[in-house]
């Protein structure tokens, strides 16, 4: 991009390099995806942001059911003594769970208050294992019972004090999957595959590249013994955690009782895991893809991949444009693309034709086609990408638009993931060695960690527990040990002790 | 059906003559779709219900999207305050409501006690009115921001002190449309539109003949100017409310000040709809489709619509049987039914073959297909069709199967439509004119309307709202005021005053 072209006016102010935050908040926005409520800390998912949701919905789903899940619904409220019973799980949650104390309203001199208070609290779930659990425990009698795989499309609440939209927020949508096993290997190999199966999610249909590896202690699940995540870069190089898989190890089944007979007639606990992730993706996707003009939506979840907006300067011609619209629209619905119709609308609302173009620009969509009267007399389009919206609009010849739709979108596809991937490769530090110089590279402010080119720093560290407190100051975390590891000797980054393995430090959402 | 076969012994235990409610417990559990759990009136939906109720979900939100519809996303906590904006609809849900009064737990002595109570307590949605409509009063300037055509799958919770699986319990799963318009006309085309595509979606997919209706104004939607209903007949006799669509008017925009500037360019009050159908829909199947042999599930909703189970007596035969199952699987999930590829499976569960077969029967699978050795040799298949379990398999030819299946399962769909239809029609009276006939009519213990043949009674009624008090002891109430009348002038039934509306009366779930 030249000077003269950054300097140009952006859709979106403030711009990333002005104010990665504001930037953030401005985007969701523009691209009308969702907003905070007048409920405190909830949002609202709008049809645009929705419609991403349900394409991540969609995929995910067929990717469970092919790994042998079945959906279920589970109860929202878990009974306070269920919860009780796995002691680090509740302890994870407490501080943070919406309690349902009564079930009925009363008037007292003209005004509602809470009636009908109930004999044990209720907890809205923040994760379901301890109820999900609980009918393992009634459904599972035999190892022909085994493995029992499960998966859950449901809200969860986890009472928040600082919301972000879409990010962080008292109540978002997410899945869980729970699934109970005769054998450590079993279950492991389950966390393990399911993990995998979110990687090549992100990859694949996020355009997401990233890393996979494993939590530290400190940073599990609340009653996990492993806990797997896949970490992105964000382009202010905060990693966020975009998928998590644990491994229960017997927690859970010997807090909840959940027993097997064994193929030697004796009774065990199984070995339980659980996984999910949640529509906080749609905020990772603003943030690895979004630029100063808006929202970019890798076309597998583009509720529109091609926008067709009639450019009609007066009515005689309408007709005849507004026809080939259609005809275009059709031709191009008639196409697939990864496995499904190609998804192509006209915008016909009453608005200017620019204030048209910006919106869908602002919104995403990877391509928008304007038609006018020389468009139709010449059975043309002109196409703008909008992962080059710099280069342009290009004048094709209408059929032979039709008949590249679906490779114009694999490369767009494919290009979103290659530009994210670079990102994170060109900040991804590994010549860090001390705790110097590692100070040194996270001193900026966090809050300009876009402009200041910080991000992920991979490099040795030794295990030991305590040299966390060191992160502190500087609110960097482990995000993972990942699994592609050198086994090389090394000195610990923070404690210069020896040390083989590699770790992911970075700031976080 | 021979008096012979009647007294065979069933896989259901009550039969539906021994004891209705029972055998609806009973068949609810071996067909695997529901239970209820430990949390007081919740239940949890297994595989074999949810699966359906996707196919559900599916289907309706095809249809919503085709009216224009698009799903977004609203919080789950409603704040008390806009509850009580609208002085009907909080006085309707007031002795039903899951308050959250705190955000988190704290420990007295050991015990975990809510803590951090909120200055406002939130309800758990019982319903999205009032959320919505805050959204929409900041979302709606101008008529051209209008129709507003939003639709939301959620989970709601109304407390009940007498949960029924799938029926009546504290939470459900559900979709609520909420719609706002320029115009009474616009807002009622709307409402009835969405009233047939229930209609539609009722007798198209669930194979459930419904009565088209008007609710009265004491049975209405809290809050509400028009409820229209959906009412199917169970096979006790009694009527289900199954989908409604509600014209709100004024009501809700006023109170909660959702305005518009109108083309003439002055402020005016949106005119509101909201409809909305729910899980009960899967108990609604179960008693309208079920048998003493278990579930029918009509072929659009089911999960498996072919189970092809190998019958292996010995290990030398296993393979050749295996490959000719999962060849013959294959050749069925290459055909199409009702514009989607057949759902084939092949059940190669260690159980015994009986156990197996019965299993499906239970489950309601449309067509179970046993595959032994002398098939395999004769390129033949064994066919059992669950909605002629009486009459016994069927011997086909392995093409002219796989050519069939599409026709045989909307045969079988029509089939269950058709034995519905009948049903209900047989069961519903016509001829009953006097309070005494009434009267004896119902005197029957509802309990027993399955063996009395009870069921709807079309009459004439004055409109007294009065009246309805003598239908009380009967538990009767009036279920709708269906769209076909005839218009002629009669003497209401209950009154004996001049009346010229036909409403139909029945007991309800």
């Amino acid at each position: 991009m030249s000077n003269d072209k950054k300097a140009k006016k952006t859709a979106i102010t403030p711009t990333r390099a002005e104010n990665y935050a504001e930037w953030y908040q401005q985007i969701v926005r523009a691209a009308d995806m969702a907003e905070l409520s007048g409920v405190r800390g909830c949002m609202i998912i709008k049809p645009n942001g929705y419609g991403i949701w349900e394409r991540m919905q969609k995929d995910l789903d067929r990717r469970f059911k092919e790994t042998g899940h079945e959906n279920c619904y589970f109860p929202l409220f878990i009974p306070l003594s269920y919860f009780q019973k796995e002691a680090e799980h509740v302890e994870g949650f407490a501080k943070e769970m919406a309690v349902v104390t009564h079930h009925r309203l009363k008037a007292v001199d003209g005004k509602l208050v809470p009636d009908g208070a109930l004999e044990e609290p209720l907890i809205v779930r923040p994760t379901s294992e301890t109820v999900i659990g609980t009918a393992m425990a009634k459904w599972i009698k035999s190892y022909r019972d085994l493995p029992l795989l499960v998966n859950q499309w449901a809200n969860v609440v986890r009472w928040e004090m600082r919301p972000r939209l879409l990010l962080r927020t008292a109540e978002f949508l997410w899945q869980e999957g729970h699934t109970a096993h005769e054998t450590y290997d079993d279950a492991m190999a389950e966390a393990k595959k399911m993990h995998d199966v979110y990687r090549a999610f992100a990859e694949e249909v996020l355009a997401l590249p990233v890393i996979c590896g494993e939590k530290t202690a400190n940073e599990r699940f609340p009653g996990a013994v492993n806990s797997f995540s896949i970490e992105a870069m964000m382009q202010d190089g905060r990693a966020l955690q975009a998928g998590t898989s644990h491994y229960l190890g017997q927690n859970f089944s010997k807090s909840l009782n959940i027993q097997f007979q064994n193929r030697d007639g004796a009774l065990e606990y199984v070995h339980t895991t659980s996984w999910g992730v949640s529509t906080r993706l749609l905020g990772a996707l603003v943030m690895a893809h979004g630029d100063d003009n808006g929202m970019k939506v890798p076309p597998r979840l583009a509720p529109w991949q091609v926008v067709i907006i009639p450019i009609v300067r007066n009515d005689s011609e309408g007709d005849k444009i507004h026809t080939y619209c259609e005809a275009l629209c059709s031709a191009l619905s008639a196409q697939t693309y990864a496995g499904e119709p190609v998804r192509a609308k006209v915008d016909r609302r009453d608005i200017p034709n620019t204030e048209k173009k910006w919106d869908w620009v602002k919104k995403g969509a990877p391509l928008v086609v304007e038609i006018g009267p020389r468009d139709v007399e010449g059975n043309k389009v002109c196409v703008q990408r909008r992962d080059l919206l710099d280069e342009g609009k290009q004048f094709l010849e209408r059929e032979a638009f039709v008949a590249a739709i679906a490779g114009m979108l694999a490369d767009i596809q494919q290009g979103m993931f290659a530009a994210a991937k670079t990102f994170m490769e060109e900040r991804t530090v590994t010549t860090i060695k001390t705790r110097a110089e590692f100070e040194a590279y996270f001193s900026k402010d966090a809050d300009n960690s876009f402009v200041s080119g910080q991000g992920f720093v991979r490099a040795k560290w030794s295990g030991d527990m305590d040299s966390l407190a060191l992160l502190d100051p500087m609110g960097v975390t482990i995000r993972c040990v990942p699994f592609d590891q050198d086994g090389r000797e090394g000195t610990c980054v923070l404690t210069g002790k020896p040390a083989t393995q590699d770790v992911i430090f970075a700031r976080a959402y």
